[in-house]
C-alpha cells in the first residue's frame, strides 16, 4: 500500500515572507520606501540631510539607520528635524527584513511620504536581503574609484537608481567616468544616475524632484 | 548504574585549524605575512604597489589578491613584476584559512620575504576570519570620514598596525583628525599608525622602514 506524500514548497525564505509585510505595511500607509546602500564613507548620511533640505518640505520624509552599534547618524537626523529610528545590527553587515519590521512601529508612517533606510556600509551583503522596500539606491563616490561597478557587479545590478557621490573631488583624484559608466551600463542598461555633491549643492535639486516625481507616481 | 559521558572540546574551528597549518607554512618559508583589510575603495592594490617602490628591493615581495570577482588587481601587481595570485570568493566578503591555503602553493614562498594578502574590500566581515597571517594591517581613507573607527569597532580592535591613506585630500574634506585618532586611541591603545599619500609619495618611506624592521624582527 503507497503511502501519500507532503510536499511543502518553500516557495518565500523567511526573510522574504517578513519582507512582503513590509511592503504591505509601508502601502497601507501610503509611504514610498527606499533602500540605500554604500560603502563605508561614502556619504551616505550627509547626502540623505541635503535630499531633505533640497526637497524644501514637498516630502514629508522619515529615516532608518542601520548601524553596527552606534546611533550617530540617527541622531544626525533627529537633530535636523525628521523622524529618525536607529537599527543596530550587532555585528551583522547588512540590514534584513526582520530588523527593518522591528523599527517600523517606532515611526509615524501615516504622517510621511517618503522613508529612507540607510543600511550598513557595505557593497556586498545588503545587496542579498530584500527588505520589502519599494526602491535600491546605490551611492558610489568618487573617491572609492572608478573600477567599482567591475568589482561589485552584484550590487551594481539591483537597483534602480544610482548617486554619483562627491564630484567635487574629481580633480583631485584619478577617476575614469567613461570607464566608471561602462561598467554600470553593461551591468544595469539605462540606470538612472545623478552626479552629486553634498558640499557644493550640485545635482542635488535634479535628484529631488526626479525623487518627488517617483514618490508621487506610485 | 552512570555511563560515561565523553565531551568531545572543539578548541579550534575549522577555519582556524587551516590557519594554523596557514602560518606554519608562512613560518617553514620564513616569509612574513600581512592582512591587508580596508573599504572598498581605500586605496589598498595602489597602497601595494606604492609600497613595492618605497621598499626599493630592500625586500622580496609577493601579493596575494582576494576579489568577489575580477582579476583586476592581480593583474596590477603582475604588471608590476611581482608575484601574483588572485582568489575569487565568488561573492563571499571576505577571505578566509582554507581560500589562502588554496592560493599558497601558487607562490614561490621560498623566495619571498613578504607576501601581502589584500583582503575584499569590506570593514565588517573580514575582521572574523582568522588566515594564518602575522598582522593584520588596515587601511583608513581621508574621504571615508572621521567616524569609521565609532561605526566599525571591531575591525579597529583587531589590528596591529593602521594606515591612514589619501592625505593629499585632507584640504578638500571635512575630517577631524582629532576625533579620529581618539576613536582609535579608545579601541586600540598605542596602535602604531602611518598617514600617507600614495599619490605625492608622503609618509610612504616611513611606512616601509617600519616595515623591514618588523619583517626582519620576525
Amino acid at each position: 500500500m503507497s503511502q501519500k506524500i507532503t510536499v511543502v514548497e518553500n516557495i518565500l525564505s523567511a526573510n522574504d515572507q517578513i519582507a512582503q509585510k513590509n511592503r504591505a505595511a509601508f502601502d497601507a500607509a501610503g509611504v514610498f520606501v527606499v533602500n540605500m546602500m554604500a560603502s563605508p564613507g561614502a556619504g551616505k548620511t550627509t547626502f540623505i540631510l541635503k535630499t531633505l533640505e533640497a526637497l524644501q518640505g514637498r516630502l514629508r520624509m522619515g529615516v532608518i539607520e542601520g548601524d553596527l552599534a552606534t546611533s550617530i547618524d540617527a541622531e544626525k537626523a533627529l537633530a535636523a528635524g525628521i523622524p529618525a529610528v536607529q537599527i543596530n545590527t550587532g555585528g551583522d553587515c547588512h540590514l534584513d527584513a526582520v530588523m527593518l519590521a522591528g523599527a517600523i512601529p517606532a515611526l509615524p508612517l501615516d504622517q510621511l511620504d517618503l522613508v529612507i533606510v540607510e543600511n550598513v556600509g557595505n557593497l556586498i551583503c545588503p545587496a542579498s536581503f530584500n527588505l520589502g522596500t519599494h526602491m535600491n539606491l546605490l551611492i558610489a563616490s568618487i573617491p572609492e574609484g572608478d573600477d567599482k561597478p567591475y568589482k561589485y557587479p552584484t550590487m551594481y545590478r539591483g537597483v534602480q537608481a544610482l548617486i554619483i557621490s562627491k564630484i567635487d573631488l574629481l580633480p583631485y583624484v584619478p577617476f575614469d567616468m567613461d570607464y566608471f559608466r561602462q561598467g554600470v551600463e553593461m551591468l544595469n542598461p539605462g540606470l538612472v544616475t545623478f552626479p552629486v555633491s553634498a558640499r557644493t549643492g550640485e545635482g542635488m535639486q535634479a535628484w529631488a524632484d526626479w525623487l518627488v516625481e517617483r514618490v508621487k507616481a506610485k
